[in-house]
């Protein structure tokens, strides 16, 4: 579907969650081919033919907005999978704890990692900022029981690391029955809670965002907390720390954290005007099914399955 | 495993694949904890204890150099699996085709892409750098019959989109015995023929590399010739275009490529002088148990699987 891939769609999808969903010719010119009767339609098409109900407004309780230098992050909390650090995250942020803090870490095909860099080894440890009235330690929120009534998607592909993976609104989440256990998955733009070797020796303080390959390997050793829904590539986009596990070695290589927000404290004007869609949406299932069963010019072979990472849910401003 | 990731190992692993194959502590404060008796030792210890004939030197004819003002991208290419478009390519780098091309475009989590300017919508038709010797058009080598003397490294795990899955040499790789087929798969840091919609219209002229989750739905869809084994972050980190597909919308926005040669072209000062861990090697074999069961003082739930993308095979300067 290479070039009309923007084009017919009426309403303006974020630049990240576009160029994420659209599946792309490779073409060296990517100019494209007439439309064929019986071909898949493009993601833009799928799209810009949804209804208004199919997509909802996040609460701005949950909307953090963390200002850059190169621009604004807005990441998504999802307090039903993890209670405790979704508060104690808005706790540190109301306090204003993140503000001229950095990102200290970028390692490739990893994360992003964003913390007080006097934390870390060779930092000043009498300038360790205050967690204030936050908590320095919560049990680990690494699963959570099945149930609760918030609609579960089952993407009935399968996946290859847990018995059952689908979506818990717009957040990509595994399921193991047996165990009665839930849990949010790594994708690319997982939003999640840094620590050290004791597991409760998270709070929040120390974030992460994937920036690479999925990593999976990682669900449920780790709190998963929501998604980055805007701006992933102000932070995909930064140098490479070159010290170990992708640190910056050299203090003014950190990309600074102007400040961070949460979106209901900002005003109106400054909030984000934002729709996700609706993972149970008649549209969002037929995305999943055009990356699965791909029909065009292009596709030589269908991939006849769609994983759990491949289409995050569509962020586009509110029409 | 965090702090002493990158201590005791001898060899200086390349950064690249040092980062990628560590499997990180996520600490606020990486410090880490003592070793414990039954731990998995890290891949660093693993790494450094590997024996000189685990490694292999890649064969010069094999590398390409491609020098960008922010440094050198080292590819390997696999003729086993691509013999007509590897050669292709190596015709346009002899006759100095991509010397002053450009990265053309960088669409976040999914490519990095070079190409003739020129060519993309907009250009200037009569600009248009001419192919030389090459030939403008080749057959798809999208699949290639199982067989041949190379050895085949299962990965016991099995996949989710492939029948099976394993390792070619150091190229991760699936496999269709029922259908005799075999295919290079996408993973973070594959390289790949971009094309237009004929299967056929790919020449080696256009190449991507995938930056950001694994991208398999391209399988069997488009020409896999290798993967990036140095300089990664010189392409993963670039800004993203803005354009539909990630293509850049003012020319200025583009990243200039110096040059492209094959390493056994270049003055032997010049080359990349680089060994590549054999994946059939006890030492690869124990990295990704190391992965797939990992017990130590940071995981609480081991995967107990790891996919074909999870761990490349590590490169090394040669000691």
């Amino acid at each position: 579907m290479p070039a009309g891939c923007l084009m017919n769609i009426t309403a303006r999808i974020l630049a990240l969650v576009t160029l994420l969903v659209c599946l792309p010719a490779l073409a060296g010119s990517p100019r494209g081919s007439p439309t064929k009767d019986k071909d898949t339609p493009p993601f833009a098409q799928i799209l810009s033919e949804s209804k208004g109900w199919e997509w909802r407004k996040p609460d701005p309780e949950n909307l953090l907005v963390m200002r850059l230098p190169s621009g604004r992050v807005v990441m998504e909390l999802d307090p039903a999978y993890a209670p405790l650090h979704v508060a104690n995250i808005k706790t540190l942020v109301r306090e204003h704890y993140f503000d001229g803090l950095a990102i200290v870490r970028v390692q490739d095909d990893f994360v992003a990692q964003w913390d007080d860099p006097e934390a870390e080894d060779g930092g000043d440890r009498h300038k360790i900022r205050s967690l204030g009235s936050a908590k320095a330690s919560l049990p680990p929120e690494f699963t959570q029981p099945i149930g609760g009534t918030r609609p579960w998607v089952r993407l009935p592909d399968g996946d290859f690391y847990a018995p059952e993976v689908g979506f818990s609104e717009d957040f990509p989440a595994a399921r193991d029955p047996g165990a009665n256990e839930t849990w949010l998955v790594h994708c690319y733009g997982t939003l999640a809670v840094a620590r050290d070797n004791p597991p409760d020796s998270g709070n929040g303080s120390a974030l992460y965002a994937a920036i690479g390959q999925a990593p999976r390997r990682l669900d449920r050793n780790l709190t998963v907390v929501g998604r980055i829904v805007e701006g992933m590539d102000n932070l995909s986009a930064l140098p490479r720390g070159r010290g170990p596990l992708g640190f910056y070695v050299h203090p003014k290589d950190r990309t600074l954290i102007l400040d961070i927000r949460v979106a209901a404290d900002l005003p109106p004007a400054q909030r984000p005007d934002m729709e996700i869609l609706r993972t149970d949406s008649p549209t969002f299932q037929r995305l999943l099914e055009a990356t699965r069963n791909r029909h065009d010019a292009f596709y030589v072979t269908p991939p006849g399955k769609v994983d759990i990472c491949a289409v995050p849910a569509p962020v586009r401003d509110s029409p």
